[in-house]
C-alpha cells in the first residue's frame, strides 16, 4: 500500500542531537526491528561511537558517523530522517544535509507530516505519512476476516505500542504461529514496508483505512493479525485517530500498553489508570464488537529489575490480566492471552 | 475560518429526485436555518410546487422549478449541491447543470468530499469541506476558553445534531442570551458562514481544528458557545472523528441526540441505548475534561404527537435527563439545562 523507490535498502539515518531521545523513535525502530540494513547513524554529537555502545537495547549495531559525506563512504542508498517532532515539520537544519544527500542520488525516507517530495524534486522522496490516494469508506468487510485480530492500544502516546505488537510477533514466530504485522505509523511501515499512517488520513477514512489494512493482512492468509495501534483514547489532540483505528481494524481482542501511571497526558491530563483504561477501550468497542483486553504490555522503561517485576505485578493484581514486559523481557505471556482469546462477534444485543 | 467568494448569496439549491429524502440535508438546513436567501429550488420531480407545501417543516418557502435554466430566471449568485451522498462524490449526472452554471457566471457552492474547484476551473467555487492549510495541533489552550461551550453528541449519526445546535442557538437568541454557533459540518458551515468541515480534516489535526473553532467563537465574547456534533462515538465509519471533536472542542457539557434505539447504526451494529450512550460519553470525556450529559434531545420523526410524547417521557425516565424534541417543539427545556451547568474543570485526579 505504499510504494517502495528502492528495492533493497541500506540506510544512513539521519537523527543529529536526536540518537539517545525518545522522540528519536523511528530512528531506534528502524535499527531494532528493521529488515533493511543500516549502514550508519549520522550524529555529530556521539560520533566516533558505535550504536551498541549508546543503545545496547537496539540490538543491532552500525557505527556512528560526524556528517552525511562520512555516511557515504559506507554506500547508503537512503537516508532516513530519523526523527518524529510534535507537529512532524523537517527541522530547517536538515534541509541542507538532505539536499546534498539526494544530490548525491540517494533516496529520501521520511514519515514527517511535512511532505519532502516537493522540496527535493528530481531526487527519489519516500515520503511514508503520504496516504493512498484512494482509501475507501468504512465498508463493514473488516467484521469477516478469518484470521484473528489483535490491535494494541494504550493509556497514552508513545509507550511503546509498536515495540509491544513488534515483540508479540517476533514471540509468534519463534512460537512458529504464522502472524501479520499491520503497520499504522510511519517507523512501522518503514519496517513492514507497507502499510498506512492512519494519522495522515482525512479523518472520515481512517475507519475504512484501518479496514483496508486488515483486509490486505487476512489476504496473506496469517492465523494472527497484530495490528499497532495510535495515539490514546484519553489523549485530547489524538484520541481520534485511536477509536477510527479501534473500531476500523475490527479487533477481537486487545492488548492496553502502559507505563508508569504518574504522568501527566498532556496540558495536565493525567494518564488513567490501568483499570479504568481497560474497562473504557472494552466498553467503547464493545458499541461495535466484543474485544477484550486480554493482556497487559507493561513500559519499565527507568525501573531496575526489582521496580520493574512488581510493577508488572502490581498491573495483574489491579486488573486481572497477564502482564509483561515484551522488551525487557519477552512477549510469550502477551501472545499466550491472544492465542487463548476466541475470534468475537459484532456487539449484537444491547447490555 | 472559510474564505467567502460572494458577499451576499442568493441560492437556487441543486436537489434533483433528493428533496423529500433525509440525504438532502444541507438543503434542509439551508432552506430552514440559513440567512441568506433561497431562490429556487431544482428538482424536476416536483417541479411547479413550493418547498412549504412538500416540506413545510422547513418554514421557508421558495418555488421548486424544473431545471437551472428555470432558476436562473430569480437571479441566483449561487448553485448549492444539496445533497450529502455517502462517500461525498458529486453525482455524474449533477456535473453538467454545473457546468452550465458555472459557464453563467454563478457561484458553486459544494459540501461534497470532492472537491468541485478543479472541475469548474475559471469558475467560482467554494468547496465548503476545504479545511484551511494551516490548522494546528490541540495545544490544551482550548481548556482555557471563558465562555461555556455545549456540544450535541448522538447515539447515531444524521439523528439531528446539527438541528438541535440551531434550534438551541435559537432558543438562546429568543432568551437574550449572546450564544455562539460552531459549525463543524458542509451544511452549517453554509449557513453559519464560517467555520471547519472537520470529517476533512487530516486526522491528527481534528482536536485542534475543533479547538481553533472554539477559540475563534470565544473572540466573539458570546456567553455560551453551541458546538455542532458529528458523528457518533458507537458509528464504527466516524467515531473518530466524534472523539477528535469531543475531546478537542473542551466542552463544559454535552447534549445527547437521540431517535428511535430500534435501528441499525451501521453494518449490524446496533444503536446503544440512550442510557447507554449518555455514560460513555461522560466517561470518554472525563479522561480530559468533565463534561456531563445534562439534556436529551430528542428526534422523534415519524411519530404522531402521542407517542412523541410518550417517547420522550420515556428518555427521560431512563435517564434522569431534560428531554425535548426541539425540532417540534423548544429547545428552550435543554438550553434551560445547559445554562444550570457550571463551567467545568481538567479530569483532575483519576477515579
Amino acid at each position: 500500500m505504499i510504494p517502495e523507490t528502492v528495492a533493497e535498502r541500506r540506510y544512513a539515518i539521519l537523527v543529529e542531537g536526536w540518537l539517545a531521545n525518545r522522540r528519536a523513535k523511528t530512528a531506534h525502530g528502524l535499527i531494532r526491528y528493521g529488515r533493511d540494513e543500516v549502514v550508519a547513524v549520522i550524529d555529530s554529537t556521539l560520533a566516533g561511537r558505535r550504536v551498541h555502545e549508546v543503545m545496547p537495547e537496539l540490538e543491532r549495531d552500525a557505527p556512528i558517523v560526524r556528517s552525511l559525506e562520512e555516511a557515504l563512504d559506507l554506500a547508503p542508498t537512503s537516508v532516513l530522517v530519523g526523527l518524529a517532532p510534535a507537529g512532524g515539520r523537517l527541522p530547517e537544519e536538515w534541509t541542507e544535509t538532505l539536499r546534498r544527500a539526494a544530490d548525491t542520488g540517494l533516496e529520501i525516507v521520511s514519515g514527517l507530516h511535512q511532505r519532502l517530495a516537493p522540496l527535493f524534486s528530481g531526487g527519489r522522496v519516500w515520503d511514508v505519512r503520504e496516504p493512498p490516494g484512494d482509501v475507501p469508506l468504512f465498508s463493514g468487510e473488516g467484521f469477516g476476516v478469518e484470521p484473528k485480530v489483535a490491535l494494541t492500544v494504550g493509556t497514552d502516546t508513545a509507550i511503546g505500542k509498536m515495540t509491544a505488537t513488534l515483540e508479540i510477533e517476533r514471540a509468534a514466530r519463534e512460537a512458529g504461529v504464522r502472524s501479520e504485522f499491520v503497520a499504522t505509523g510511519q517507523t512501522g511501515i518503514i519496517i513492514a514496508g507497507w502499510g498506512i499512517c492512519v494519522d495522515a488520513v482525512v479523518s472520515d477514512f481512517v475507519a475504512g483505512a484501518s479496514e483496508q489494512l486488515v483486509l490486505e493482512a487476512a489476504r496473506r492468509e496469517p492465523d494472527l493479525i497484530l495490528v499497532e495501534g495510535q495515539g490514546a483514547l484519553g489523549h485530547p489532540a489524538y484520541s481520534g485517530v485511536t477509536l477510527g483505528l479501534l473500531h476500523g481494524s475490527c479487533p477481537d481482542c486487545l492488548v492496553l500498553c502502559v507505563a508508569s501511571p504518574d504522568e501527566e497526558v498532556f496540558a495536565g491530563v493525567p494518564r488513567p489508570s490501568t483499570a479504568r483504561a481497560a474497562r473504557l477501550y472494552e466498553e467503547v468497542t464493545a458499541l461495535v464488537k466484543l474485544a477484550p483486553v486480554v493482556a497487559a504490555s507493561v513500559n519499565t522503561r527507568g525501573l531496575d529489575n526489582t521496580e520493574a517485576e512488581e510493577f508488572i505485578a502490581r498491573v495483574t493484581d489491579e486488573t486481572g490480566l497477564p502482564a509483561a514486559d515484551p522488551f525487557r523481557d519477552s512477549a510469550a505471556p502477551i501472545l499466550e492471552a491472544v492465542r487463548r482469546a476466541p475470534k468475537s462477534g459484532l456487539a449484537g444485543t444491547r447490555p
